[in-house]
């Protein structure tokens, strides 16, 4: 089991559904065109890191899974492609909330040029994921994703309302979560069904599925910024900066003694935090080995995942495993 | 004719609509709530000044004027009601955009919170206006509004690429503001003939009329920028403050002499324009009578849709008639 790594499996999903992938990204690009010559020169710009794609990756492969005439569909592209520019939209506005600078390892768009060019563009990635999904002519999907869209929003403003909140309890947290990111992989995992028309109990656990992956993803991505590689690229101790507050520091609240859990608070309650800040932290968060305690918070929730998986038995469903399994394991 | 105010012809084609506006503004209430409560804080802050609700406004009054089954309708107040969170959406991301600190009257979203909130709400508003679409139940429908909300954003990126540009060209100009004001008034006349099935050249008549009616829109108000009456709650000198080139500066320019042309160059070619530049241009703008050229420019677009208008002959049409024949002599 221990062979088994994230990044090698998304190559092999890739591989799997890569003639879709190729479509929808096709149709990301056409959808990018515009006669206002800087809306494709940023669109181009920011997908040229294109990421894991793991939204429209994980609904093709979702597709492929519960749909026996998988090869005939086309709606599923132009869904997955409308996941993906919902998505981004986030981005790019997250980066003006938290004023991002980098972005897939390159300058953000914020950064690069301004606030207003990345506001700008991520309406117009959200009305462009709209007329996508409108080409998936099913009502009660596009019902489903607007649906999420604002739970995105819900989720942003509920992190926002608790910046320095020291009291956030793992639960709330785990609400945050749900909504700013697992929403959007519970309806990733979803909409092929509900445009394959599906029973409500399948929908709804391909829902649950996507929920629980998305809360394990974020798990994860929260506690790598603390315990990530920069190596690859990624910003560590971005959270911590900006004084959110994330499983890892609800669970080192838990064990460290009331002292350091002052000194802690005092740190989360200024309005800008140092290096030396997060070397404190991050000494306390090691010498109490929460990394190994998030691990197994996320793992709950792989455990979960699994029993709806059982249901299926083929390769889809046992790529989707493989990733559940190695997205615990991740270093990027 | 003379005697036909604005503010008055509002107030009748409001009575016209009342009952269904009514139930357009409980809606909006309804998407407005949220389980995290600063969602409806500022969404009702927001909405503490209605102002004129121009394009839920229209689109009943469209829905009314086409439909002889008006009353048993349903679906055109949600489209109405999904009409105003688009627009609310727009003004929240343009005074991010622009650093606007009153809007309706009262200190801004940004300006009381900050910038993340006005964006974030102005996200939710974005995503509740696609709910409320899929009440319309009309692909087609949301065809075309999701459609807007792209040339919005691309009418806002060509206002952007084109600030400080003293080589805007008229019709250039009415480009940047078709985009960005007149086609969501387009789509708000066209709806309602959209949800009734109604054939195209009927559709594409009342698009027209709305795009032409949108245009006389953003004329004035970019008339008003400058001419407008400060009694009124509105910020003069707003447009030439942010270095937006609009329609009066174009027209001055085509008539001031070379020396004030190179002064008014050199104003807008400043990073920051101070009081005494707003009392220059303004001068110029009176002694060449500019005010005037702006509204025979505007007048052009109002003949146009009389045209149109003269199709139909009810009750409702005669409102849309004087409101657009008002709306040119508008002071607010």
């Amino acid at each position: 089991m221990n062979k088994i790594y994230f990044n090698k499996n998304i190559q092999l999903i890739h591989k799997e559904i890569q003639g879709k992938l190729k479509k929808t990204n096709k149709i990301i690009d056409t959808y990018l065109n515009s006669e206002i010559p800087i809306i494709p020169k940023l669109g181009k710009y920011f997908f040229k890191k294109k990421g894991k794609q793991l939204r429209p990756v994980l609904c093709l492969l979702s597709s492929k899974m519960i749909n026996k005439n998988y090869s005939k569909l086309k709606t599923d592209i132009y869904m997955s492609a409308a996941l993906e520019f919902i998505h981004a939209a986030t981005l790019l506005h997250d980066d003006v909330i938290d004023k991002g600078t980098i972005r897939r390892g390159q300058k953000s768009i914020n950064e690069i040029w301004n606030n207003k060019f990345s506001v700008l563009l991520g309406d117009f990635m959200f009305s462009k994921s709209f007329q996508l999904m409108n080409q998936g002519k099913s009502l009660k999907a596009m019902g489903h994703l607007s649906e999420v869209s604002s739970k995105i929003s819900e989720g942003e403003f509920l992190q926002l309302s608790n910046e320095n909140n020291m009291n956030l309890k793992s639960n709330e947290y785990i609400k945050i979560i749900s909504l700013k990111t697992a929403e959007l992989f519970g309806a990733t995992l979803k909409i092929p069904a509900v445009l394959a028309e599906k029973n409500n109990k399948e929908i709804n656990n391909l829902y649950k599925l996507g929920i629980n992956f998305g809360i394990i993803f974020q798990i994860i991505d929260d506690t790598l910024d603390y315990f990530g590689d920069k190596k690859t690229g990624k910003q560590i101790g971005k959270d911590f900066m900006e004084g959110k507050i994330t499983l890892p520091i609800i669970l080192l609240l838990k064990k460290i003694p009331i002292n350091n859990a002052k000194k802690l608070k005092e740190i989360f309650n200024k309005n800008n935090r140092n290096q030396k800040d997060f070397n404190f932290a991050f000494s306390q968060l090691e010498k109490y080995e929460i990394k190994k305690d998030c691990l197994s918070y996320a793992k709950k929730y792989q455990i979960k995942s699994e029993n709806i998986l059982g249901k299926y038995n083929n390769k889809q469903s046992k790529l989707l495993k493989d990733l559940l399994v190695s997205s615990i394991k991740r270093q990027n």
